[in-house]
């Protein structure tokens, strides 16, 4: 190829086809004073934790030169004792973690889907999930949810059936609906297919009471993968760990197909000293759950409808032009999702201060979208 | 699928066939005194990096339940500004970074590479990039170097017409052999091909006198991608940050097959930290060229052949009998890589001590290997 790297575009490259004018994904990223749109949990670490953070790393600069270990073994150890918290026992075997949950997945499909291998999600759900797809080459089929976004099981299997995956992936809390899918359900699933089940358990902490974890059926169902992110509920999306618990001989497979020493050691010890304050972290929780339920009870009240949600986060319309009422509060200085189902939006729980200028801003914003609801009519 | 998940073995799982029998690549990780294995650079950070390191954590961790910037645009901006002391002019739009210089090579086989794609590179190479093709399901082809591990060009041009390469990556200084390949060599190339050149220049801080990057070409060759790393010359191998140069569009390719959030904010701001430091990180390299150089002209007085070399390591041989050799050396503390061609090993440039410790147990395992050698004529 000859010319001027100055002037060359995408279209002059060998761009893959299925490529070819596609955005990189993400939600917008604004300076908004209110950010209620990436489910983020608006409690940072206190003075104590960042400190011991700021040693943490600097502690692993003493061997920067040096590759970190490739196995993450302390802190793999670290997340199974978190998660055994719940009365479990399990190992570093179990556990296998990665730069964000969306890595772990991958890591999953690289192993498991891929060319001529089938992926299954019931949507609405993660719009990350047929992007995995497509960076593994896998095939992505949505079998649809019901209307009130549970999952039709005996459809499910139906499907499973007929396009037999080899890999099902079951986000429960379900986003963007917040729908949490039953233990049952999960295992019927397990049991239906040869291929792998991964429960995408990302909100899995801010559930309401009583509603219990896939890692329940971990034991019974060798195909069952429970996947989780350090990203929410422990507040720490800025230093990107996602994780999953699963039986040794899938974490097996997850080592064949990662990059090696894709942990830096930074992350591996920052990770580490967050399990530490994994308390003081997920004190949070509860306030956020309070915020959450609240939310839903007022949206109720101003004649919205709202999805029943186990997550921290709540979708609620419907909107004849949701994308009006968007723009509206985003005007106002507020920030939430345009996403889901049409005419539904999406809104993280956020601190009493954030949820009052949520409120206050739909409530400017309300008349005007009933009004579009009434001229589209 | 039923069972016990205690139980179950990848043989009892849907992997994917290319994978059945794989290992998780990577050399082993031993705990010995010298470890000229992996080219890492034995001087870690001063007291006073490793200390703003630490601040920089806790000051990311401010904000750590925010997700990163997703564009990580100061470090680019950082990178191009260390890439610019070369005398070039590139802006953050020339640079994408990841997490290694692995997941960057990954990335460009997502977007350029792929299945029915062919990735080309010229062999003895960095054994990571038929990983890479097999990660991406991309079609390997090896082109067989010279016997003094040079690229023979015209070869290469005829290769390149037959197999019609999506990706061709010139691996200068090259692993495990230390040869570069020179500019005008590598613009044929370019010119050659309608697909992406990827020059890997992992190891260029340490070059002898006078060899050029390939950044030279970077405006007159507009399918070309130069690759770097700060794992080696800035002895940042834990902290994982790799990247590249290339035209904007290149980077915008990247930008679509990444996934989001890929950089964490501690990543980013640790990243930053080194870059503002690499006066002091950078000055480290010009001992090691040396110790390289050094090392090299004592291997040769051993009546032992060496590779040209480049890069912070000496390719050395030959053996009847390379794993007894490696065995030995290991028995006397020293960790060297058993690596390239058969009867070859490769080791690092360490401190002097390392080396001296080298050349000790080199000494006394040389006699058994030429014993060795006899006994297999």
């Amino acid at each position: 190829m000859t010319g001027s790297t100055a002037a060359i575009t995408l279209a002059d490259l060998p761009l893959r086809p299925e490529l070819v004018g596609q955005e990189p994904y993400g939600a917008p990223q604004l300076d908004v004073p209110v950010c209620l749109n990436v489910n983020e949990n608006p409690y940072g670490p206190s003075e104590t934790v960042r400190a011991e953070i700021g040693r943490a790393a600097a502690e692993a600069a003493t061997t920067m030169n040096r590759y970190p270990d490739r196995e993450a073994t302390a802190l793999r150890t670290a997340l199974a004792g978190y998660l055994n918290r719940g009365g479990y026992e399990l190992t570093a075997n179990h556990v296998w973690a990665a730069n964000g949950s969306n890595e772990v997945m991958v890591h999953l499909l690289q192993a498991f889907a891929g060319p001529d291998r089938v992926v299954m999600a019931f949507t609405p759900t993660y719009s990350m999930y047929p992007e995995y797809a497509r960076d593994t080459h896998s095939r992505y089929v949505a079998v649809p949810r019901r209307a009130d976004f549970t999952i039709d099981v005996d459809e499910a299997i139906a499907q499973v059936r007929l396009e037999r995956p080899d890999v099902i992936i079951i986000c429960s809390p379900n986003n963007p609906t917040g729908t949490t899918t039953g233990l049952e359900d999960i295992r019927r699933i397990c049991e239906a297919t040869e291929g792998i089940v991964v429960a995408d358990e990302a909100y899995q902490e801010f559930v309401r009471d009583g509603v219990p974890s896939a890692l329940d059926l971990l034991p019974t169902c060798p195909n069952l993968v429970v996947s989780r992110t350090m990203s929410k509920a422990f507040a720490f999306a800025g230093g990107r760990l996602g994780y999953l618990a699963a039986a040794p001989a899938i974490v097996d497979a997850c080592r064949i197909v990662r990059l090696p020493y894709h942990l830096s050691a930074v992350t591996q010890a920052v990770a580490r000293v967050a399990l530490e304050h994994a308390d003081e972290l997920l004190a949070r929780v509860d306030d956020l759950r309070r915020e959450r339920d609240a939310l839903v009870t007022w949206l109720g009240e101003q004649g919205l409808q709202t999805a029943q949600t186990d997550a921290n986060f709540v979708l609620f319309g419907r909107f004849a032009d949701r994308h009006a009422l968007w723009s509206g509060l985003l005007e106002r200085g507020v920030l939430i999702r345009e996403v889901g189902p049409e005419g539904w939006l999406r809104v993280s729980a956020g601190t009493p201060e954030e949820m009052a200028a949520f409120r206050t801003a739909l409530l400017e914003v309300l008349p005007d979208a009933a009004r579009l609801a009434d001229e589209t009519r």
